[in-house]
Parts: C-alpha cells; sequence; structure tokens
C-alpha cells in the first residue's frame, strides 16, 4: 500500500514565531485567532514570514452504492450533474467562492457513475463508476484504494508544480455523510448514533433509516471480523476499503502527499475532518499541517473535531460540500500571514509597548 | 438635538429574495449564514441583486478623563500615537486587514488629547482634548454630544459622496470598554458587572478596581437623579453625554446616519456594540441595517449581543478594535452576495432539484 513520509515541523522556530507575533504594535494576544493561524502557518513553512501561494481547491466527485440503501435524499444522478457543472461556469457554490478568493479549482472523477465527455475540463481518474454497496462487504478492493491513494497524491503534486502552497479539498458523492459515519465510528470509536446526521435533508425517519442501513454495514463487518481499531495502519486500510468512496480515499492521498510537501491544507467540513482522521489514523503527523475551517451543520462533525481536539476558524452553518467552508475561511488565513508579515512591531511604530 | 429618519426596510421584496435563494443550485438552506446575509443586505438595498461597493472603515479616537481613575492598563498616549500610526503607513491592525479587503480607512479626530500635524492624514473632528471624568459628573456637554452625532453623521456623507454603501466603524481610545460598559447598564440594564470584562489587558485586581470605579461612576449619576432608562431619546442623550466618549458618540452618528441612506453597516466588537445599542435605543430602526460581525473576547460583549438578539458572523478572539473585526468578516459577507447574486438557479444549471 501507498506510504508517505511526513515530518512534523521543526519546532526549533517556535520561540522566534511567537516573540515576533507578540512584539507586533498590538495588545498581546489582541488578534486571537488570527496570532494562532500565524504561529502555524509559520511552523509548517519554517518562516517568520510565511506566504500563501496559488491557492488551490481540488474536488474530487464519486458515486457510492450505499445510496441504494435510501440513506440519502440526493438522487445519484445529482453527483454527475454537478461535477460537470462545477468546470464550465462559475454558477456553482465553489465556483463563485474559488474565484473570489482566487482559488484554482480542480475537479476529479474519482469514480463517478457517469462518462464525462473528454473535453469536459473533468480531471479522469475514474477507479469505477462508483463504489460496491458496503452493506455486506467492501465498497472497494485493497488495490483501488491503492490506486486512490497514489491518484489524490499525484494531483496534489500537479497542484504543487504550479507554484500552490495551500490547498483545500472538497467532494462531491451523493451518499457520502454514511462511509464518513463509518470511518468516523470504526477509526475514532464513537458510537454510530453520535455519528449520523440529517447530511443534504433527511427528515427523522430518514435519519433513522440511515442509522439501521449503517447499524447493519458495521454488523457485517464485525461478522467478517472487525474488532475494533488497533492502531495500526492495517486496520486504517480496511476500514477505509470497506466503506469508503473513491473521492475520500483520494482526499486522503492528497492530505498525506500535502503534508509529505510542507504544504498549509485547508480542512473543510464533516466529510473532510473524516478523511483527515483516516489520514492521521495512517500519518498522524498530518494534523501539523491541518487548519481546520469550518464546523458545519452535520451531527457528528463537533463530535469529531472534539475527538481531534481541534476548533475551526468558522461556524456558517454551511453543509454544501465542495470544500466550500474550507475555501470561505480562506481569507481569515490570509489575514493572519498578512498580521506577520506587514504588521509593524512595537519598536517600528513608536507606540507604547501596552498589555 | 441631532435627530434622524430611518426607514426600516420593505417586507415586500422579503418573499422574492427567499425564492430567489431557495432555487440557487444547492440543497435548501446548504449555505447557512450566507443564506441568511444575502438574505438580509437584498432587504436593506432591496435588490435581489444586491451589490458592496467601495467600503469604508471609519475609525474615530478619542481620549476619556476617566481612564486617570486607573481603568485600563493603557497609557492614555497611546491613543494619540496608534491613531496618528493608523494615517501613515500599513503597519497597524486595521492597516493590513483594509488594504487585504479593499477597505478605505478614514481617520478621524473625535477628541484626541493631541495636536495633529494638518498633514498627518487625520479628519480633524475634534470636540476637546479628551473627555471630562465621568466619576462624578458628565462627560461631556449635550452640546457636544450633538456636534458628535452631527460629526459621525457627516463622515458617513461623505463616505456614500465616494459610492460607499457599506460600512463599519471601529474605534481608538484607550479606557473605552469602561464608557462602553456603562451605556450597557444604563441603556440595557444589565447589572454593572456583566458588563465588564478586561479590556486591553486588565489582570484580576484590575478588573476589581474598574469595578468599584465604575460602581461609584453610575452610583453618581443616579444621585444626579437617573431612574434608569425609560425609552426615550432624552434618557438616551443623557446616559450618552454622562459617560460616552466623542468616538463612540461620534460612531453613533455614523451609524444613524448608515441607516438613514440605506448602508449596510458592519458591527465590530464590544465598543462599537455598544454604540450601536445606543444607536438603536434612539431609533431601533437601525438595527435593521446592521451585520454583527464578531464576537470579541470582552465578557460582557456576548451578553450584549444576547440581549439584542444577535449572534455574530466570526468569534476569532479578536479585542483590537479599530474595526478589526468588522472588517475581517467583510469577505464572508462579500461571499453572501456573491451567492445570490452569481450562483445559478437549477433550472439554469440542468441540475435535478434536491434537498
Amino acid at each position: 500500500m501507498k506510504t508517505f513520509d511526513i515530518i512534523p515541523p521543526d519546532e526549533a522556530i517556535r520561540h522566534d514565531l511567537i516573540r515576533k507575533i507578540d512584539n507586533l504594535a498590538k495588545p498581546r494576544g489582541s488578534l486571537g485567532r488570527l496570532e494562532e493561524i500565524a504561529l502555524r502557518v509559520g511552523l509548517i513553512q519554517q518562516s517568520l514570514s510565511p506566504v500563501l501561494r496559488a491557492p488551490e481547491n481540488i474536488l474530487f466527485a464519486g458515486d457510492h452504492g450505499i445510496l441504494s440503501e435510501g440513506v440519502s435524499p440526493t438522487p445519484r444522478e445529482v453527483t454527475w450533474q454537478q461535477t460537470l457543472h462545477f468546470t464550465h461556469g462559475a454558477g456553482t457554490g465553489i465556483g463563485f467562492l474559488c474565484r473570489q478568493h482566487g482559488f484554482r479549482l480542480r475537479v476529479v472523477d474519482a469514480g463517478v457513475d457517469f462518462d464525462f465527455p473528454p473535453d469536459s475540463g473533468v480531471i479522469d481518474r475514474k477507479v469505477r463508476r462508483g463504489t460496491s454497496n458496503f452493506l455486506t462487504g467492501p465498497a472497494m478492493t485493497p488495490r483501488e484504494l491503492d490506486r486512490c491513494l497514489e491518484a489524490g497524491a499525484g494531483i496534489v503534486d500537479d497542484a504543487a508544480a504550479g507554484g500552490c502552497n495551500i490547498v483545500s479539498f472538497g467532494e462531491m458523492g451523493a451518499g457520502n455523510t454514511s462511509p464518513s459515519a463509518l470511518w468516523m465510528h470504526c477509526l475514532a470509536g464513537v458510537p454510530l448514533p453520535e455519528c449520523i446526521g440529517a447530511g443534504s435533508g433527511l427528515d427523522d425517519a430518514g435519519v433513522a433509516h440511515k442509522l439501521d442501513v449503517l447499524t447493519r454495514a458495521a454488523a457485517s463487518f464485525e461478522r467478517d471480523g472487525w474488532r475494533g481499531f488497533d492502531g495500526t495502519a492495517d486496520a486504517a486500510h480496511l476500514v477505509m476499503a470497506r466503506f469508503g468512496g473513491f473521492e475520500m480515499a483520494m482526499a486522503v492521498g492528497g492530505m498525506l502527499r500535502a503534508a509529505e510537501r510542507g504544504m498549509v491544507i485547508l480542512v473543510d467540513g464533516f466529510i473532510m475532518t473524516a478523511c483527515m482522521l483516516a489520514a492521521s489514523r495512517l500519518h498522524p503527523a498530518v494534523l501539523h499541517y491541518a487548519i481546520f475551517a469550518h464546523m458545519g451543520d452535520e451531527r457528528g462533525h463537533r463530535r469529531l473535531l472534539d475527538e481531534l481536539g481541534v476548533d475551526p476558524i468558522l461556524s456558517l452553518g454551511l453543509r454544501l460540500g465542495e470544500g466550500s467552508g474550507a475555501v470561505c475561511a480562506y481569507p481569515i488565513v490570509e489575514s493572519a500571514v498578512r498580521m506577520i508579515g506587514e504588521m509593524e512591531s512595537f519598536a517600528d511604530s513608536n507606540v507604547t509597548k501596552y498589555f
């Protein structure tokens, strides 16, 4: 299976970063989370004057066999329709956000049940036309999982080749809160009911049905020998292949490669947080490169963020996916980088140092 | 006393705004607070395709007689030093934020204890070199309050003349969380201890001393006849003149004029929220034009926001003032406006309508 070589940022620079931030002409700590984000980006880039370059949102799309069990109100064809829609024109949610913040949007077919025309602008990394229904067996083979990790890493290489040093990941995949809930359940040990929410718009009966389906899926995984996460990469791979979407596995590969390259990773909502969880179960050091952007409305997301010990920048009630929460948070990260790069110190500015 | 003529937005357009937002190609409600902000801006501008033009941050600066009672660790000279610093160069907190988001920054001397050189770039609306100590008497005269309201309104007229239709207000004034706490106490009826916090960096003993000073100031106001807010403009004016900073009173005038002109008002942290409270006690309709940008770290701010029944866009732990929280939130408002202006509907995009 594809492995990655992720080195945590050298802590030697931390002291100088903190000193620089504390000497900017403002009461100490008065820029709150901007100071914390500046420290993190400075550590990642190993620089007292970090810069953000050529931001990209990489959007992976895929279909899910489990959708046929009625776990989502979103029809399967919405996956390909929206995927196509992302590439031509600005009319999508992620489209206007990328335009606003100068993000390049890469749209990747990880496994959509549709043949995109060659000139569609969708990048072809299709593994298959949707995962298998994981109710009684694996969503994908180990070989397919490996292919996803490789493909996700390769797309990030392409972004980096264009100068990108900050990347967010998004997804489109009708039904993909279900695999996310199961990754969370299996990899973080959270009881399944706490991992499940309304997705794109289930009512209470729909949520109950979703819980029933996913409970049966988890039970079948246990019948096949699953005994809980033991901290090994093999176990993480097993969970990822059992339930995961192709788009999710590619995002994991992308996150791991981004960390390997020392890029800043903006983490979107519930599904991308589940992917970051999986990535961190393979390589815990990936978390040093992550900035959690948005707490979405999906129940379970807050729980998962607590599990990871993180508090996202924004809480705007978004539940669109596509990377929208991550891209929305970009200007805050940019503010943090401008703060450390552009603000004067007390000494420079002839302002009496105050608290 | 200066009065304003604020008309609430015509609600007739609300239905069409909601219909437009609900038909954008996304699950209904999935853009969370962006949808709510788009609705508000659409109502303010009476348009299904609102636009933001020439944003400005108007920063009023003033000194406070109460500072001599030791209510803040910030030395008085920081007010003029920072005020001057705002105008030349980019090195301040509000400076880099304004540059990042394309804001014009107007810096207004409302009553700083310093003579700024004529070429300093500071707009001269100085009432006096700082308010009187309000421990035993009014901070300013009724005539001075009126002058502040007029001056604040005039500065907003200047901004509007330049095409500005969205404005934030900021402040610089060593000690100005103290008058803000007293406005909150007197105009919202909140017990004084719940209105008081650490300001720019008091320790626990400092906070206790501040509470003691402000308790005595409130008691002296009561000895002079104050019996609690009765809902009249006269009573609001009395409170404003008793405790208020010149910079705060000018911000109130600016907010009221901005609402009169149908501009969007981005409300910054604790001090500007206290100003919006005062503005709303004079003209409740001003709140229709307000978007609360940031919940700061100052204790009492959350309480005051609850009092006003609002939930700010951001919560970044900023406590810098200057309008920094408001300007930080601007890209989120811009996202909302782009959403309603640039996203396609389900009909336009040939995507199956989903929930």
